[in-house]
C-alpha cells in the first residue's frame, strides 16, 4: 500500500529468524477455483527423525536468516491477498429480500461461498473447509480480513476452531517509540500471538498504525474512539459522531480488520456503574459515559449504529462490541451494569449481521471462577453465538505483578466454556506498560491458557503436541522436550541453569533425581518386564496377575478391614 | 529439642523483616480450658487509617528486626506448643468398641475434645471452633502436628477451610546446601506457604531436616522411602520394611508432621503403568514398583501397613498416602493404574483412621481440565472425603519453563472442585532445581491458585481482601494496592519501571493511559453525577432515568430492528 512513512524502524530493529529448534515450512491448500495457496506451519524437526508441524503466527520473520533478507519495512510485507481472485458482491443475507450487496466473508458464506480465505484457513486448522464456511454463516465465527490489509494472513476466530489470543501493543502519552511498536508486533506474532490490537493513544497514531499494518501477518484491531479522542484534545465531551466517524474510515482505508466499538454504553446503563467499586475501568466505556452524561443524550455510536454497519460493510471490517461495562473487579463482576450492556450488544449484533458485517463481543475484565460459565452462557444466548472475546478474566484482585497469571486462570476457564479469543494481560497490567518481556510472557501464558482449552474442548489434533513432548521427556530426549515446548529458550536456559555440561542433554537422568536414582530409568524397567511377561494390555495383566493376585489374598485379606470412620 | 547441629546456617543468611507495608500482629484467643493463645497474622497497615489482618504463616522472622534478634537456629524456635496442656489418650474411634487408645487429633475430637490447636486454628481460619472439630472428627480436615514438633503453628487442611499450599524443599544429589534449605523454609514461609516438604535425596538428609524442624513454624512433611532408600545405597530392590520402618521412626522421632507413603502401589497395578506414555513419575511409586517387580510380592508398605499405623499413631503424624502411579502427562490422566491405586488409597484410609491416624490423600499431577473435577469426585467417594492434596495439575505438557502457570490453571480448579491443599510447582519443574526466585514464584503463583478458589467457594472473609485492593486501584491509593497484593516488592518495582518518580505513586493517573485521559477519573464523575442527582440505588436510578428512556424510545426504536441471522 503506497503510504510514504517516515523512517523510524530500520531491519536491524527486528526480530528474525526461526524459534529454536524449528523452522518455517508451508504446506499447499487448494482453493475451490482450484489455485495453490502457501499456507504457513512450523516445522519442529525431532532428533528422532520425525517432525511435528504446528500453527504459525509469525510471517516471514521466522523464515529471514539475515537482515539483509528483510523486506522493505517501509512498502511492508508483500500482499498475500492481494493477488488472490475477488468475489462478487452479494446479498448481505439472502434469506432477507431486499438485504444490501455486500462483500463481506460473513456474506459470502451465506450464500454458499468458499472464498480462498476459507480455504487458507482450514489448511491451517486441519479441519473441513465446508466447517469454516458453515461456521462463519452461522456467525459463530468470524475472519477478520479487511480487504486494504491484504498482508495478512487469513485466520478465523470461533468456538469450533482452536483458541485464539490477542496481543495488545501500542505506545502511550507517557513512553515508547514506532520502532519499539513494530517490533512488539513482530515480537508478539513470533511467540503466538494471532491478531495484535494497537491501542495507541498518544503521539503518531497514525504513522504507528501504518507502520504496524504494513508489517503485520495477523489481524490487527483498534479502538477508533482512543484516535478520536486526540483530535479533540482528549475532551471526551468534545466528541461529535462525524469526528468518530471519520477517524473509522481513516482507519478503514489503512486496513483495520476490526474495531472495538463500545455501541452498548447507554446513557441510562451509565448510573448503573455509580455504585461499583471501581466504576468504569474500560477507556472506551468510560469515554462514552462521559459524554452521555455531558450531553445528557444516547450515546452517538449507538444511535449512528447502522451507518457504522455500512461503512465496516464496505472494507469486511468486523465488529468487537466492546464492553465498556466490564467489571474492573471481583466485586463488580456479573453485575446488572454488565448484563445490561451485553443484552444491548445482542440487539446490535442482529442489526449488524442484517447488515453482512462480522460480529464478536468483547467479555470481562474480572470474574471469579463460579461466576466464569454464566458470562458464556448469557452471551450465547443473548448474541446469538457470536464469537466471545475476554480479557482474561481476572480470578481475582489480589496479585499486581502476576496478572497475567491471576487471569490466565479464568482464561482457561471462560475458552473451556466456549470463548473464541482471549485478550493477553501482561505482568504489568495495573502498574505500567509492558516491555518486550512482559508482551513474551504475556504470550507464552495466553498461549498455555488457549491450549489448555483446546484440549478440554478435544479439539483436533491439539493433544498431539502434549503426547509427542511427554514421549520425548520419557525417552530423555532432552532437546526435543525443549523444542516441542511454547518456549524453547527459557526452557533450555532453565535446564543449564543446574546442568549446563552438553552430555546432561543426553543423560538419562536430570537435575530433579540425579544419576543414582531416575523413575523415569524404573519405568522403563517396568516396560521392559512387561513386555517380556507378555502383559501388554489391560487384559493380559488382569489375566496374567490373577494368579498373583490369588497369592496375595491371604497376606491381602489381613489388611481389608471394614472401612470404619 | 536438643539435638546438636552442625553450624552450616547463621543469622545472617536467613531473610527477616515484615513484608512491605505491613506487620506482624497477634490476636488472642482462648483455649478451652480458660488459656490466652497469641494467634499470628499479617497487619496490612493503610493509608486511610485502617488495616487488614491476613493470614500469616511466616513464623517470628517476619518480626525480627536485625539479626542479632534472631533466635538461636542451633537450638530452633520456642517450642510454642510445648506449654499447652496435654490431652488424655482417647479411644481411636468411641464408636468401636475395644479401639486402641492414642493421642491424636483425629481421636480426640471424635471424643468430643477441643484441644488448643483447635482453638488456635479457629481463630486463623475466623471460623468456629466447632467446625474444626466438626470437620476433623469426621476426617474430612486434618492438623498435621507431631508431637514432638511443637514449633510448628497449628493449622488445618480440609476443603471447609482456606486452601493452603505445600512448598516442596530439599537438596538432591547434584546440589544445594542446607544454609541454602533452611533459608528456602524460611523464604517460602514468608510468602506464604502453609507447608514445607523436604525431599532432600542426597547427602545430608538427616541434618538438613533436623535444622528445618526445630526452625520451621509450619508443619514438615517428608516422603521416608528417599532416605531409606540412601540406606541401602540407592538400590530400591534392597529396600526392607526393617530399614523402611527405622526411617520412619527415625524422623517421626525429629518430628516431621506428615509423611509421603505410596502404600497403593500394589503388584497387581504394576503392569498397568507399562502401556503409558510417560510410565511411572512418581519417585516413590517407582521406587515401589521397582520393589514388587525384583521380589515378585506385594509392597512392604501395603502389607505393614498397620504397624505403620500405629507408629504413626503415636506421635499423631498423618498420613499422606501417595499417588505413586499419578499420570505424568496428558496422555495418561485418570487412567486405569491412577485409579486402582485410589481405590486401593480408600481402603487404606479406612484402615489408617480406625487406628486413629489422620489421613490425607495425594492427587495428580497432569490432568486435562475436562478430567479434573472427576478427580475429586472419585476422591471423595472412595477415600471418605479424606482431604485432597494435589500437585497442580497441569492442564498441558506443552510449556516447560512455565509449569507454575499450566498447573495453577489445574490447581485453582481441583480446588474449587473441593482440594484442600495444593502443592506447588516453580518455573523450573520438569527442567531443574528451583532457586530462590523460583520458590517466591511458586508459592505466590499458588496463592493465587488458592485464593481464587477461596473465593470461587464462598469462603468467608476472602474476598474482603480484593475488595480493599480494588478500592485502594480506584481511589488511587498506589501504595495500598501495592501492600494489600500477594508480592508488594515487584507490584512496586513494576510500577517504578514505567513512572519511578515518588510524586506518580499519589497521582490521579497511571502510565497505561497517561495524565490526559483516565477512566478512573472518568469513573468518579460518574459517581459525583449519580449522586447529584440522587440516582443512589438501582430502584432510583431506574425511576430516575425513566424520563430519559421515553425522551430515546423514538431514536432508539430507529435502530432496534429485527434480529436476523
Amino acid at each position: 500500500m503506497g503510504t510514504s512513512l517516515p523512517s523510524a524502524a530500520t531491519a536491524s530493529d527486528i526480530t528474525i529468524g526461526p524459534i529454536r529448534g524449528s523452522h518455517k515450512a508451508w504446506v499447499t491448500a487448494t482453493t475451490v477455483r482450484g489455485e495453490d495457496l502457501q499456507v504457513p506451519v512450523r516445522r519442529i524437526d525431532l532428533t528422532n527423525g520425525h517432525h511435528l508441524d504446528v500453527y504459525d503466527t509469525s510471517g516471514p520473520y521466522t523464515a529471514y536468516g539475515s537482515a539483509a533478507q528483510v523486506h522493505d519495512l517501509t512498502t511492508g510485507l508483500p500482499g498475500l491477498r492481494g493477488d488472490w481472485a475477488h468475489n462478487e458482491a452479494v446479498p448481505a443475507d439472502p434469506a432477507v429480500p431486499g438485504s444490501p450487496l455486500v462483500r463481506t466473508q460473513l456474506a459470502w458464506a451465506r450464500n454458499g461461498v468458499i472464498t480462498p480465505e476459507m480455504s487458507y484457513i482450514a489448511a491451517r486448522e486441519c479441519l473441513p473447509v465446508d466447517l469454516v464456511r458453515d461456521e462463519v454463516a452461522r456467525g459463530r465465527a468470524v475472519i477478520p480480513a479487511n480487504h486494504r490489509h491484504p498482508e495478512a494472513e487469513p485466520m478465523v476466530i470461533g468456538k469450533r476452531f482452536a483458541v485464539k489470543i490477542n496481543a495488545n501493543i501500542g505506545n502511550s502519552a507517557v513512553r515508547s517509540s514506532i520502532a519499539d511498536e513494530v517490533e512488539k508486533m513482530v515480537w508478539a506474532t513470533r511467540w503466538g500471538a494471532d491478531t495484535i490490537m494497537d491501542l495507541s493513544t498518544g503521539r503518531d497514531i497514525h504513522e504507528t498504525r501504518e507502520w504496524i499494518l504494513r508489517n503485520s501477518p495477523v489481524p490487527v484491531g483498534t479502538v477508533p474512539i482512543y484516535q478520536a479522542l486526540e483530535k479533540v484534545d482528549g475532551d471526551p465531551t468534545a466528541l461529535t459522531w462525524e469526528a468518530y466517524r471519520d477517524t473509522v474510515i481513516e482507519q478503514a482505508e489503512q486496513g483495520v480488520d476490526y474495531m472495538t466499538v463500545h455501541a452498548g454504553v447507554l446513557l441510562r446503563y451509565v448510573p448503573l456503574a455509580a455504585k461499583r467499586v471501581t466504576g468504569i475501568v474500560s477507556r472506551g466505556g468510560s469515554i462514552m459515559a462521559a459524554w452521555c452524561l455531558a450531553h445528557h443524550t444516547e450515546s452517538f455510536l449507538y444511535t449512528h449504529f447502522e451507518e457504522l454497519c455500512d461503512i465496516l460493510a464496505a472494507y469486511d471490517i468486523t465488529f468487537s462490541l466492546g464492553d465498556g461495562l466490564r467489571p474492573g473487579s471481583i466485586a463488580d463482576a456479573n453485575d446488572a451494569a454488565q448484563l445490561a450492556e451485553l443484552r444491548t450488544l445482542g440487539e446490535l449484533t442482529g442489526i449488524a449481521k442484517a447488515r453482512g458485517v462480522q460480529v464478536m463481543i468483547e467479555g470481562p475484565g474480572h470474574v471469579p471462577m463460579h461466576k466464569i460459565v454464566e458470562n458464556v452462557r448469557l452471551e450465547e444466548e443473548w448474541c446469538d453465538e457470536a464469537p466471545f472475546y475476554t480479557l482474561g478474566p481476572l480470578a481475582t484482585d489480589i496479585a499486581p505483578g502476576y496478572d497475567h497469571i491471576t487471569s490466565a486462570i479464568g482464561a482457561a476457564m471462560i475458552a473451556q466454556a466456549g470463548t473464541a479469543m482471549l485478550c493477553y494481560v501482561t505482568p504489568k497490567e495495573h502498574l505500567g506498560l509492558p516491555d518486550r518481556d512482559d508482551v513474551k510472557v504475556g504470550v507464552i501464558t495466553y498461549k498455555i491458557a488457549a491450549h489448555s482449552a483446546d484440549l478440554a474442548k478435544g479439539h483436533p489434533g491439539a493433544q498431539q503436541r502434549d503426547d509427542e513432548l511427554s514421549k520425548a521427556r520419557f525417552e530423555f530426549r532432552w532437546q526435543d522436550q525443549f523444542n516441542l515446548g511454547l518456549d524453547p529458550d527459557t526452557a533450555v536456559e532453565f535446564h543449564d541453569e543446574t546442568l549446563p555440561a552438553e552430555p546432561a542433554k543426553n543423560a538419562h537422568f536430570c537435575s530433579m533425581c540425579g544419576p543414582k536414582f531416575c523413575s523415569m530409568r524404573i519405568s522403563q524397567d517396568v516396560r521392559d518386564y512387561a513386555e517380556a511377561h507378555g502383559l501388554t494390555s489391560v487384559e493380559a495383566i488382569e489375566a496374567g496377575m490373577a494368579e498373583k493376585s490369588a497369592e496375595f489374598a491371604e497376606r491381602g485379606s489381613r489388611v481389608y478391614l471394614p472401612v470404619v470412620g
